[in-house]
């Protein structure tokens, strides 16, 4: 997928690699910036996110000249312009599909808030979770969850589910008007071109670190 | 980081995001191959992975010749040599540190053990988690880490900790002879360099969603 990004007027298009790279340059920025460095070179920043010096330039310079030649960016900066850039300036709402093990996790995971992201509502379609109370959140019924989507505006799903069931909740949720979907079933071929999903698998993370310990060996 | 991969005695070098979206493309095929499909072209691949034609076509020819010019590729064909690639058709042994909510939900998860992931050991530093039993895995010290790695063939270890200590549990792991890790806190710089790490981080997941959201807005 590839999206256009408007600078200066200019439509450019970001290749879809290139804006998953950038939430983890934005993470270590962040570390050098509690960290007080001022100045950080395409060199140390590569080093640090373990990608080619070449590379992050390339991947910066779709978003405009961040830094001088030979001068590196300005942490402060960069910072910034990559939160604006990501949107995580923002506060997003987020509804979770799914409240297992897995689910409650999620639900009990310090990570998201701080970055914006509030988990506001639960849906399950299991009869002894529904109406039961975790923190704030209360589970609804997931047959109640295109009515209670109308009359929100929310636009990113969190779905936990057993991958038998994923596919057609993802349809459920295309059809209650949901963009956006972070999915930790295994992949399941979807029809929805225009609803965004990333896939959170496990396994596939395991099978990509065996590639190469099986190199190793 | 890029590996060789040695092909016919030559050795070429496939880039890394090339082998992570191996098991994305295996995982899809072996979809098609259980609705009994025979043949798949890149643009159904594509499709269905939603990654161009010539990509795939690129992905894959780091690893020798798969189909004719317009015939498409054997899915049968193109499943045992990816599995064989990835290394998915061996066992690995795995350990597991930090039995919270996440590291339960994980010692749960029933996707593991059919892909050839086996967790055999979990750890933790909690002094009321330590001697718990969970299904089969009785919670181990910490301290004892390197102790039971040094009498072990384990590579791999899943670490669910809280980030405040993760860059600890990381030089820990990598003293004790841990070569790649499946690392479930936010990123933390390392020095490292010849242990491989997967990052899976929710939020930059969702970070790069809202990149799109906010373009849409």
């Amino acid at each position: 997928m590839e999206l256009n990004y408007s600078i200066n007027g200019n439509s450019i298009i970001v290749p879809e690699v290139v804006v998953q790279r950038l939430p983890h340059y934005l993470n270590i920025l962040s570390i050098l910036q509690v960290e007080k460095t001022k100045i950080v070179s395409s060199e140390q920043l590569g080093y640090l996110a373990q990608i080619t010096p070449a590379q992050i330039r390339k991947d910066l310079s779709y978003f405009g000249k961040f830094g001088k030649q030979g001068k590196g960016y300005s942490v402060n900066i960069l910072v910034k312009r990559l939160r604006e850039i990501l949107g995580v300036n923002l506060q997003w709402e987020v509804c979770l599909i799914g409240v297992g093990r897995l689910g409650r996790a999620l639900l009990s995971y310090p990570g998201f808030a701080p970055e914006g992201f509030n988990i506001i509502a639960a849906f399950d379609s299991d009869l002894e979770q529904i109406g039961q109370q975790i923190g704030k959140i209360k589970i609804k019924n997931i047959v109640e969850i295109e009515e209670f989507l109308q009359s929100s505006s929310i636009q990113i799903a969190i779905v936990a589910v057993p991958a038998s069931v994923t596919k057609d909740i993802l349809n459920q949720l295309y059809h209650s008007g949901i963009k956006a979907v972070l999915n930790y079933a295994p992949f399941t071929p979807l029809d929805h071109k225009d609803m965004i999903i990333r896939n959170i698998d496990p396994v596939a993370s395991l099978q990509s670190l065996t590639y190469h310990l099986k190199e190793n060996n």
